[in-house]
């Protein structure tokens, strides 16, 4: 299997992702096609002895920044690492696609470069986002900031698929996010999508209230990417500041500080818990071929598990999957029109 | 001066009501009237030792349950505590009202028997929520899931006046919640609302992003009624799932329930940080007369804050200040026109 990396996006690139690119050769017997600048590549490999074994490199020259439009992929940046990467993708030259660079631009790349999946309205990313015990899925997150009914109720489908496939989960509960638990609740859309929610091939369980949802309410939460995008940074906003607060009382004194020593393990792993580097990618769902967007501050670690995830997309025919159950519902949808 | 204070209202009624009633009394000095079925008022003062001094019933045989609509108050339930209350302030019996029962039966019941402020769109319901450093106001935080810009801007105008006539801040910010820092963010109701708001009468400080609001991005956070819902109850929502697991972690063997009693008083203040009863009541905004409801769970202390808010109100003129604001904006507008 070979999976295509985007080794010029992100803050910590190339040096954080040529490590995780080597991590993941290693862990997970992978195959690596780089996209960036050759000799930017070789020369950072080589200072840092990373062994570039198993990879290949498409020369791009062109980097895409944080302060390109994003729709720059596909007109003036059409050289760069995200656009080259994206084209061996759409060329069948690897199986899967990770960047950890701009988020539009992935969005707006992955749907005209690689395209969407037949029947797909629009792509969405989904996200991963800390709850009690374990996690839940987010989405959309951003791609859509306004969206109608039935590309929410394709969003659940696409989850669903990704949780059974990638997470392994057997019947993952899909909430729709509301402000009641009534199906009257929320707006047009809300009360659009429940009644489509309630027909579709999911395992719908009804809406989801913001309060519930960091205790794990539902496997996949589904929402526009406007208030999907407010979840989840708000989510990482009270945590922080909450992680900051909790670090005022232990460093106040003498005795908070002999305190923090004490449940010092259990802290670091609440931390890590809430850290998107063990968490992984936000896949780019409805796209031809599985896309993992990394975070943009990702570390090695992080893009090692990026890369897993992608690989674990195509060995567990995602695509494909989400193709037959769009099929599925647009010939029921057919058939109950006849 | 005198409350209006719904006795039958919240999950606590009549008894926390009462006591938070004459706590009002002897600390603020305000008199208060209570509607509500008299004999069951005077039974509950009676057993439990409370005072009525300087308060006066108003008879109200009905009860509005969690189970009646909102649009019950002005029909079915036309005798509740609720609407006999709103009725009394409508004609002018007293000065403000405060309930702690059903949020949408407040909004329909002020609405409809209180009426709204000339020239106010709709009425918005606003939430102190906990940041780092205090507090910041957030509204609509449900009275209406579907808003358009010029309601936005009402709801920053009215805002701006509360937190100036009420909490003493001389130049609040106003920050309106967007996924970006742009003004080409978001939707629709998002980039119409921004350019709006950079013409309005208020301290407008552009976009704010859900990741920073908690830290205490602004003073008053704009949104539609659907997502400053899920903001509401989403940080209520990840705040205590994390006290939860800070709590397990303390709980975990010997050594870490030291270490968390060497903390604790630190820890009480974070929780009390957090806690509705200290923060206070949501002020019903763009009503002829101040309506603060209560949390539906409030305690005695719960409710003298609110009737605290409501005397606050009345004597900072806030809903004078509210009308020659939106006046002023009106007019402008017209000369604008001409």
């Amino acid at each position: 299997m070979k999976i295509v990396l985007d080794a010029f996006g992100g803050d910590n690139a190339p040096l954080e992702i040529l490590k995780g690119a080597e991590m993941a050769v290693k862990e997970l017997g992978v195959e690596i096609l780089l996209s960036g600048d050759a000799e930017a590549i070789g020369k950072c490999a080589g200072e840092n002895g990373i062994s570039l074994a198993h990879m290949d490199i498409l020369h791009a020259p062109d980097i895409l920044t944080m302060h390109d439009e994003p729709g720059e992929v596909i007109k003036s940046k059409a050289n760069s690492s995200l656009a080259v990467g994206l084209k061996a993708l759409a060329e069948e030259q690897g199986d899967a696609f990770v960047s950890a660079g701009s988020t539009g631009a992935v969005v707006v790349g992955a749907t005209f470069i690689v395209k969407r999946i037949k029947g797909v309205k629009r792509a969405a990313l989904a996200s991963f986002i800390p709850a009690k015990n374990g996690h839940f899925l987010l989405l959309d997150i951003g791609a859509n900031a306004e969206c109608r009914p039935e590309m929410l109720v394709q969003f659940a489908v696409m989850a669903s698929v990704y949780m059974k496939k990638v997470q392994g989960l057997e019947n993952p509960t899909v909430g729709l996010l509301n402000i009641g638990a009534e199906e009257t609740k929320g707006g047009d859309l809300q009360r659009q999508t429940y009644a489509l929610l309630q027909k579709a091939p999911v395992n719908f369980i009804g809406n989801a209230e913001a309060r519930d949802i960091p205790a794990g309410f539902c496997d996949i939460v589904v929402t526009d990417g406007f208030t999907g995008n407010v979840v989840l940074k708000l989510t990482e906003g009270v945590a922080g500041t909450m992680f900051g607060m909790v670090k005022e009382i232990f460093k106040a004194n003498f005795k908070s500080k002999i305190a923090a020593s004490m449940v010092m393990p259990g802290l670091k792993g609440l931390k890590s818990k809430m850290d998107y580097a063990t968490i992984g990618g936000a896949p780019l769902m409805g796209i031809r071929k599985p896309v993992i967007k990394a975070h943009g501050s990702s570390n090695a670690l992080a893009i090692k598990n990026a890369v897993r995830q992608a690989k674990l997309s195509v060995e567990g025919d995602v695509i494909g999957a989400i193709s037959a159950d769009l099929s599925k519902m647009a010939e029921a949808k057919q058939s109950e029109q006849q």
